[in-house]
């Protein structure tokens, strides 16, 4: 088998191939191997995180990752920002008949390796086919499960006048790479997505301090998009200082020459964290040693007013509003 | 807002205004109302049921339902199938460009109405667009969590010989509706897909007993696909009486004309139950007073062998084998 054919989407012989052959090989679980419609979990009392999406990026092989470890990340990072421990995946493909069976595998293998890292079960999954010009390529939605640990209360709603604002590292390289690959510019740049899985970060930074506001990670629209967001949800101000704000050089500079803004660039391996000043430099601090987390930093305060609005003081010192993304700057990044 | 573009799915604020104005419309529930990217949920201990499914079905819409009543109707019959109750729903779209918004409420209407018919809260979604070109419409995602009663055990490793096989209605009618839809053929046939939500028939079998061994809808593949999955899964043979499976006579006759064979065909509505013998009597008479089993029959029996093998004595009085379907009978169906 080269190609993936109407036949694998079946649901009959050929379906069962591509499952026993292809997705248990890289996926391989006790629970993902019982062969039922649903998967069966055991839980203990307590809070749990539930999350989805699709994820449509084009191209699907990029510099720094594919569409299959972007969905695997993009999941966990979404459960990572309720403040959850991640257990549990699905995935649902949408595969575009004609597509290589061989980039198919490397798609997976790669689910299967980021899952690993990240200690989380690909439990449960579907596959459907759907004949050539009706999708592009593959389409891949990750659904996950994650337990929030007692103690844990994290939400777009709890940023609170006086916390201060870290992000994990560069802004835009996700979305700068992708557009490069894309476009095929002739930019000597040499940016990758940061795709990563942010969930050993927040846990390092839960067992500093459980005081945590609010954690999630800035992907598509950008921080500026995400931070008017949670300025909306806690009925806040938010103001950063644009100095502070961590661009790789390489992504500053293309974004100057195509007139792209990196605070709206989508990133897949950051954390935004909102917290008690009294707790940012320890933790602060602990990102730093983190691999994920070398170029943290404190990047603005939440203020009591205006609520719901987002400034940035300039690098030359003026002010502006930074308001959510209008229109696309971007499509299919992730 | 007429049509859906690309920037509704930027993450910025056309997104925004579609999840305000659309989702949470029809969608409203407490938890979908926080605005986090994951759902928080609170669990009592015990043993829960995590399923996905795409729906990519053409046309998405159809006589007796649409892509989005298929969506909520498939992923709760997943859950149901592990004899879970259903509970939370995700959701993620992915939306081709120029959709007309019009298009896009009905389903969402219809998904709403659907869950709130299963007693399903959808509580976290996604939505993606593509280009024009780049999907064929709509595509939908749902991921499903349910909990499993205490002393309910139900696997497709469970069926025993000795043990009946139940369906609890017509055979094909989803199959055979979508592909007259489909290929417009000018057949005289009234026929309606039989998509419909199986959570509450199903509570009703588990409250006459317990001791329910399979629980499967008969989708992808038909009722002869998933009997031969039991079948492997439990190392058991299956015979089956042709003259008992039910089958809508139109359903009958377009096959027959088509050279298609209806347990073969695609069903949305359908539960196979198989149990002990001693109970059989007492759950098809329940189910024949419930709407969504009226047609209910008992069409085979579990042998010890030959092992993964699914027979059927022919009205005939012959007898073959009936193996997984081979190849795609028709595309798109789910």
């Amino acid at each position: 088998m080269d190609i993936i054919t109407l036949a694998h989407g079946s649901g009959g012989k050929m379906t069962h191939e591509l499952i026993n052959n292809l997705f248990k090989k890289y996926f391989s679980n006790d629970i993902l191997g019982q062969g039922d419609d649903s998967a069966c979990l055991e839980f203990k009392a307590g809070r749990m995180a539930f999350t989805t999406d699709s994820f449509v990026v084009s191209p699907v092989f990029f510099k720094g990752g594919n569409i299959g470890k972007l969905a695997v990340c993009g999941t966990v990072n979404d459960l990572a920002s309720a403040g959850a421990k991640p257990l549990y995946l699905s995935c649902g493909f949408i595969i575009e008949e004609g597509m290589p069976v061989e980039e198919l595998e490397r798609i997976v293998c790669s689910m299967g390796e980021t899952a690993k890292e990240c200690g989380v079960r690909i439990v449960t999954g579907d596959t459907k086919v759907v004949q050539k010009g009706a999708a592009d390529k593959v389409f891949i939605n990750t659904s996950g499960i994650g337990i929030i640990p007692e103690g844990v209360n994290v939400s777009g709603r709890n940023a609170k006048p006086g916390d201060k604002i870290i992000i994990t590292g560069n802004m835009g390289d996700h979305g700068c790479s992708i557009f490069l690959e894309r476009e095929k510019l002739d930019i000597n740049a040499e940016i990758s997505s940061d795709c990563a899985p942010m969930n050993k970060i927040v846990e390092d930074i839960l067992n500093i301090t459980m005081d945590i506001h609010v954690l999630r990670d800035p992907t598509r629209g950008g921080l500026a998009t995400t931070l008017n967001e949670i300025a909306g949800q806690s009925g806040v101000g938010i103001k950063l200082n644009e100095d502070a704000i961590p661009v790789r050089q390489e992504v500053a500079g293309v974004c100057e020459l195509l007139g792209m803004d990196p605070i709206y660039m989508a990133n897949e391996g950051k954390m935004i964290i909102i917290l008690p000043e009294c707790h940012a430099n320890d933790v602060l601090k602990a990102l730093k040693s983190n691999k994920y987390g070398e170029n943290a930093a404190i990047i603005g305060e939440v203020t009591d007013k205006p609520a719901g609005r987002v400034s940035i003081k300039t690098v030359t010192g003026g002010s502006r509003i930074v308001d959510m993304l209008v229109g696309d700057q971007l499509p299919r990044i992730c």
